[in-house]
């Protein structure tokens, strides 16, 4: 089966229409109509079988992973996602892995509002690379960079669930902590609430204590991060114990929850998000002076355990 | 190595700026404001060793290729380059690898005005997905779709230089032909120049008959190419004979050279602009009502040789 056969044939039909969309799947290069007084919001992820997921993870799982990874950097930044390309690199196709891929990866793109306008198809490896574009309107965009002292640390919901649902995968178990793991939600809606109101943002893909480190990071602040109000998994505990729970939800990736900062006077705001989308959001520190990742509280001695990143990270 | 540190060390810093980014390298997207009265024209391609080319490439040539194939895609639109994003997986991080890989990628990019906006690294096997965008003003891309019958089809430079490269490749050999392989030139000022002159168009990545058909095929008319006015190469001829030659010319890959339609009455445009590029262009067929991609000529009858794209087309 050709390149054009594959996309054609299990992508192109089943993608969202959208307006902006001049020209989609099928020449060169799409063409795309960015609307009027707004800027483009660009993001690409790769993950690879065996190194960001295990082998033998449901093709279905895995297309919605790709897909989220991605949206779940576009809400960091506050954007409304619009656009994405697609290059799949797979061993062989196989029309039945292929079918479930898409249903996962055009599942999540369509409810989200966005089109596939273009990818290929290449042999190699299990490999999926998706590059999205959104909006915001011109200088509205969330960063990492404008967290001040004096600001409130937020978290949207749990951290420490997808990489517990990991473990339980690997021993081909199931359940709850499984699904938080398979799939997980980009928190768009949330992201695009935040704008106006956050000072910065970042999404939670490689762990808490390191992504929170590169925001104070780039902010030029100190992170100070109060472990007694961390929220914490009743499911990850029952089943892990209250110490490797704190690590998971403090070291654990694949969370794709919204870490970001508001200035005292905006915690009404967070208080109206949280009830509008039902999802807790929950005060886990303050910014100050200074710079680093500070962790306070109980179990504050014992650092951070080692991080998720190196799990994915490029040997030297 | 973090992905982070990576990224800023090898790429951030040697990029060009560009007024229009308005968030580069470092957060978790690129932000980027395009032109008023413009539309986005997005690719993305990916290129795998052992797939796209062989293992123990230079580090310099994978990064030029990576940027090379996406460029040509744009041109093959008749787009202005902008930006780009990269996604590397690399088994482990060589320092040395490294900063070749980012001299051919970056230098092509500059090259061509292009900016890194964004990326990211993985650890897996040696991939590299590049995603670019670049401008059109809004309604004036080239297609594969606009070929009229009585257009004239042209070809720029020669096709089967570059897969006749790769073979010597192969046998450890070097030479011009090698470089024709090695360096791709994307003829992007050409697709600009085209835009208003020609009615279609596409790069020849997969090979001259196989995209010409595809272009036919996007047109809904019939392709007639000529085999006594394609340009062969006497290097070529030289060292692989005639016959070999005109297989190569005709179902080689990777030349990236651009062919595309014009009416008669914007020949002589053509002529202008292969003076103004000094690059030769050549007509090699006519449009004609009908549909699918037919062969005159000399050596007509043996049809098309096995095409290119078998060779990274994705096995059932």
């Amino acid at each position: 089966m050709t390149e054009d056969e594959l996309i054609e044939r299990f992508f192109a039909a089943s993608t969202l229409h959208r307006d902006d969309v001049v020209l989609g799947i099928g020449d060169d290069a799409a063409v795309l109509a960015p609307p009027p007084g707004h800027q483009i919001v660009s993001a690409v992820d790769t993950i690879n079988e065996g190194v960001h997921f295990p082998a033998g993870l449901p093709a279905r799982s895995i297309g919605h992973r790709a897909m989220a990874v991605n949206l779940s950097d576009l809400a960091a930044m506050g954007a409304e996602p619009a656009w994405a390309l697609l290059s799949l690199s797979i061993p062989q196709a196989d029309e039945k892995w292929l079918n479930e891929f898409a249903d996962g990866f055009l599942g999540l793109a369509t409810g989200f509002g966005v089109s596939l306008v273009g990818g290929d198809t290449v042999r190699g490896p299990l490999s999926v690379s998706v590059g999205v574009q959104g909006f915001v309107e011109s200088g509205s965009q969330l960063t990492r960079a404008g967290a001040r002292p004096g600001d409130a640390i937020f978290l949207t919901g749990k951290t420490g669930e997808a990489a517990a649902g990991l473990e339980l995968v690997r021993g081909s178990r199931t359940g709850p902590l499984v699904d938080r793991f398979l799939d997980p939600v980009p928190r768009v809606e949330i992201g695009r609430d935040l704008v106006g109101v956050a000072t910065s943002a970042i999404d939670v893909s490689d762990g808490l204590a390191v992504d929170l480190a590169r925001l104070a990071k780039a902010s030029g602040v100190a992170a100070h991060l109060d472990l007694d109000r961390l929220p914490l998994s009743e499911d990850v505990d029952q089943l892990f114990g209250p110490e490797r729970c704190r690590e998971l939800a403090l070291a654990g990736g694949d969370d794709y929850e919204l870490c970001f900062t508001v200035p005292p006077s905006r915690k009404e705001a967070v208080r109206g998000i949280e009830q509008r989308r039902t999802v807790p959001m929950t005060c886990i520190g303050e910014v100050r002076t200074g710079c680093g990742l500070l962790l306070e509280g109980k179990g504050a001695s014992a650092g951070v355990p080692d991080a998720w990143h190196h799990f994915s990270a490029v040997p030297a």
